[in-house]
């Protein structure tokens, strides 16, 4: 956001800086080139380090608040009108998809510790299509989501379907990151 | 464990007191009746209630912190011999997919939030009969895991895939319970 380059922010090889819509002292959250559904964003560690036991307990306690968080803002966002805040535990409400890929074999793609946050409203659609669309991501959730140059783990995890998901122009993505900056606002 | 009924634990609906490998002060763990992988477990806030949005800090803490335990533990038992304790980050070792079903629409079916860590040795057989059954968990490595009597979010997440998936005896679970109790004091 600012044009002091200390200040950039890198996920992986990529700068990401003004994809960021919240920052906390040890996390930091992104919206996401190809979400797999709606709202589908990251939460990550500021400090780079592979896998979710390489955290302290302080690293630990933000990451999962600022899920937490998030989820909050989300909610809002993306379920019905009487999800209010506090008011994500009931049924009526959306859920939400919550995966970590720890690491290679697991399908991790960028060695930096990050948490996939996927809203899933109760009354979206759910036709096969969108599982299909889920599927294809080696069967995970997390799937290998931030693949502008996305290596194949295992080798056998990329699918024809994989094809269809398109990249959202720089544009869009900050469009959403701002959005969502000003919505954490508004959460607890 | 005990014959002493107040202490017997329960998920849902289900008594699984000896299947409890491990305990702290806001979480247990339990190994899984229907493991997608060997080492599938779960780990379950003490607190019955149904969403990560639902627990206080102290209880996130101690939650994720205890799949830190975990892990270091299954890292261990599952991963090669060389995959010490600290040493779980390292590319040549296993990898974990950790993921939570936050809800009904994101597949949860016991309303008590748990969170799946399920192993991912890097030299294990990683052949497209391994995909298509972690895929036929609805599209999801949580997968709807403790289905004894098992209700299908949206409607359309069973696939035929899933009958093959067999119940393991009480006496397999128990046997691993135990296993797994002794494993959690030799690791930090």
């Amino acid at each position: 956001m600012s044009s002091d380059s200390s200040k950039l922010t890198y996920f992986g090889p990529y700068e990401v800086t003004s994809q960021v819509f919240y920052n906390t002292p040890f996390s930091y959250c992104l919206v996401n080139i190809k979400p797999l559904l709606p709202g589908h964003v990251l939460v990550i560690s500021n400090r780079i380090v592979p896998r979710l036991t390489d955290l302290t307990t302080n690293e630990v306690t933000d990451l999962f608040m600022t899920v937490q968080k998030v989820q909050r803002m989300l909610a809002k966002v993306y379920f019905k009108p009487e999800a209010e805040v506090g008011r994500v535990g009931t049924p009526e409400d959306g859920a939400f998809n919550v995966a970590m890929q720890d690491g290679i074999s697991a399908g991790q793609t960028v060695p930096h510790v990050h948490v996939h946050i996927i809203p899933r409203p109760r009354d979206s659609p759910q036709g096969d299509e969108i599982y299909d669309r889920i599927e294809s991501e080696e069967g995970n959730v997390g799937g290998a989501l931030w693949d502008r140059s996305r290596p194949i783990p295992g080798g056998k995890f990329a699918k024809p379907e994989e094809s269809d998901r398109k990249n959202r122009t720089e544009t869009e993505m900050v469009k959403e990151a701002n959005f969502f900056r000003e919505q954490m606002e508004l959460v607890d």
